[in-house]
């Protein structure tokens, strides 16, 4: 019979960011970027704007044109037409002419101010009379005022949103270096499990952790590969982690990670594994004891504990640890206070499902309640392993699961 | 010259649920459910769990048998074998009769209690001493205990998540009825616009929304269709409109929202409505005044600024209006303190992009600096038509992008 061999969460990420930290990068057009990760970073490649641009319809002028020009004392300037939108302003503006230049367009060259249409009057089929003196620079937006050839766009490790594509777009990137998809296996063991298209016999459950582990992975932006579940058969689980480390970065195996006579995991690691195997067996965290955290062919195998709350909680905190170190995105969580007492086991971290009302946190409870804690959760919150609860009206912080 | 008809943004809201408040639903099968919502309540249609199950590795027996174990005064009862994982108990257990079930296993109908393995010994193939008194009930979970038959698991509104499709998995259920996809045509236009592909001449620039507004319609859950960068010409726009309101729920027209000679959307939205047309042109917001409502063949069409900042502002908050009248979903937010000082147009509603650390809310600023407040942002927040600003330390509440 194999022993436990218990690791803090701190000791787990530890070893986990110390045994998995290369990761494979490759380069994705704009179009696929969305919550990809920066592999390297983006530095701009042309000045933003690349033309000097009016910031509102209006007259492009020599500032010094305009000196003393009010309502009732308009200067009158010569009209030479105007800028169209995209087009270069090739016009050559003399002293005392003027040109129509629309918002975002280009201002002349000689140009440096622009006065708005409001403070403008067509005097003549040639001439625009100016009625407000304008203060050079006004109105223009400089060339690279918003960005420099050579500034830092976007850092390594940013996890890409639609607004950091914009500003790639902006730029006029149209791919960069990002990490590959972190890709997974999901394999959910049990004799009792049934899958949902089968017909429930006595003493037979549908499988959930297929389902929740699956979905969740796509929250986290991992693309699984296939999911599997299978009955206790020792060879069958075997042959299917072996399919799992050969196409996947993740092989996840819910159920059978304890330490009895069918839990086969932690053995089958190590048969596969060339070097470490097992590299965990056991976490000093409720619920999640029965928790595996291998290394096989330098691909992560994790033993997940059947119970789908247990799994769904163990699946998510291992997870970002193995995610952290190819990015900086810091998963948003919601602050607010707790609506009751909550306990906690003593000497180890406690994880409690809650739902989110506004600002109150409520743990969601019972002892038997799986789908009750599945389906009113909002998320978890993570007590201490020295505190021994926490007390109604204390501020929490809630880990979103999604 | 059109003229702006302003509206506040809770007028907008207002009238946005009263005109576009009926969706298409479609049956979906678990696979394919995450960030689907509900167009009906879900109930059970089984028990769960559908047996009496251990909660433990050990013994089933009648408790009364139990009375007075102790380690020092085991009872010894009769071992009737033991019950496989996925098995029903079908064994007949008569009084001083013992049967192994493992954690999750079956528990014969005639016994009322387990016996953890801890607290019993093998004295004899055939006998098992019990060594400390059993509760009845103990250590079983009833059936239905975690969910009965009618029970309501999930509700119509809710956007559904990992832990949502296992309730539903544990429940056997494996397809229910959820609303359609939205679906978006996105047209950005400007004489100035060129895509990423191109080459940048002097006076043009390229084009970012169809970038940001494809991307956020993703979070937001809203397929694509179809997106288009278009010069301002008033057929072809007409057209691609068109064509958006034939495939899509919303189209998208990013620049031409104004009141100028080459703003073509509001007139080609009056054309193509055979009845309302226009709803709203011109919102009491900062930025984002620009911005057209409009409804043709009950579709909503949106002219959104050609500023991508505000572009992107003004369409998450009629997206959300919009959805709003589905889903009960809730954003998630996050509140934290500013930084520094925020100023805001007194009778409009503004807002400020912003950038998170951890509790730390710092506004994004910058006149032009439109590609810094795309990369830097975390989100946004709104400060009300009756506030001048915010000051340093207030506590705000952060519309995220993601």
């Amino acid at each position: 019979m194999r022993l436990y061999n218990v690791h803090t969460l701190e000791e787990t990420e530890a070893l986990i960011k110390s045994h998995f930290n290369s990761f494979e990068t490759e380069v994705v057009i704009l179009d696929e970027l969305l919550n990809r990760v920066l592999a390297e970073d983006v530095y701009a490649s042309i000045q933003v704007p690349s033309f000097r641009r009016s910031t509102v319809d209006g007259y492009a002028v020599h500032a010094s044109d305009t000196n003393g020009a009010s309502d009732t004392m308009p200067m009158l300037l010569s009209d030479m037409g105007s800028i169209e939108m995209g087009q270069a302003a090739e016009q050559n503006l003399k002293g005392n002419d003027t040109l129509y230049v629309p918002t975002g367009g280009m201002v002349p060259e000689e140009a440096d101010a622009m006065v708005m249409i409001e403070y403008t009057e067509r005097f003549s089929e040639d001439t625009i009379g100016i009625m407000k003196q304008a203060l050079p620079l006004q109105h223009i937006v400089g060339v690279g005022s918003d960005i420099k050839i050579g500034d830092k766009i976007l850092s390594k490790g940013q996890r890409l949103k639609a607004r950091h594509i914009g500003a790639l777009a902006a730029s006029g990137i149209f791919e960069v270096c990002v990490y590959k998809k972190i890709t997974a296996t999901i394999i959910s063991t049990g004799d009792e499990l049934i899958t949902t298209d089968q017909t429930l016999n006595v003493g037979e459950v549908f499988d959930i952790n297929t389902h929740t582990l699956k979905h969740q992975a796509d929250v986290l932006d991992i693309e699984v590969i296939k999911t599997h579940v299978l009955k206790d058969k020792r060879d069958l689980i075997k042959e299917t982690i072996e399919e799992g480390i050969k196409t996947s970065n993740i092989t996840l195996v819910s159920g059978g990670s304890s330490v009895g006579d069918k839990d086969y995991t932690a053995d089958l690691i190590d048969e596969l594994g060339e070097e470490a195997g097992v590299l965990i067996h056991g976490l000093a965290i409720k619920p999640g004891k029965p928790t595996i955290v291998g290394k096989v062919d330098d691909k992560l195998v994790l033993g997940l504990p059947g119970h789908p709350v247990s799994a769904l909680i163990v699946f998510d905190q291992l997870i970002r640890m193995y995610l952290s170190h190819m990015h900086s995105y810091h998963y948003h969580t919601v602050t607010g206070c707790l609506t009751q007492n909550v306990h906690a086991a003593a000497g180890k971290e406690t994880f409690v499902m809650v739902s989110i009302q506004d600002d109150e946190i409520t743990p969601v409870l019972g002892k038997s309640g799986m789908i009750t804690m599945m389906s009113r959760a909002d998320g978890y919150i993570r007590i201490e392993a020295n505190q021994e609860g926490l007390d109604k009206g204390e501020s929490v912080t809630v880990y979103l699961l999604d």
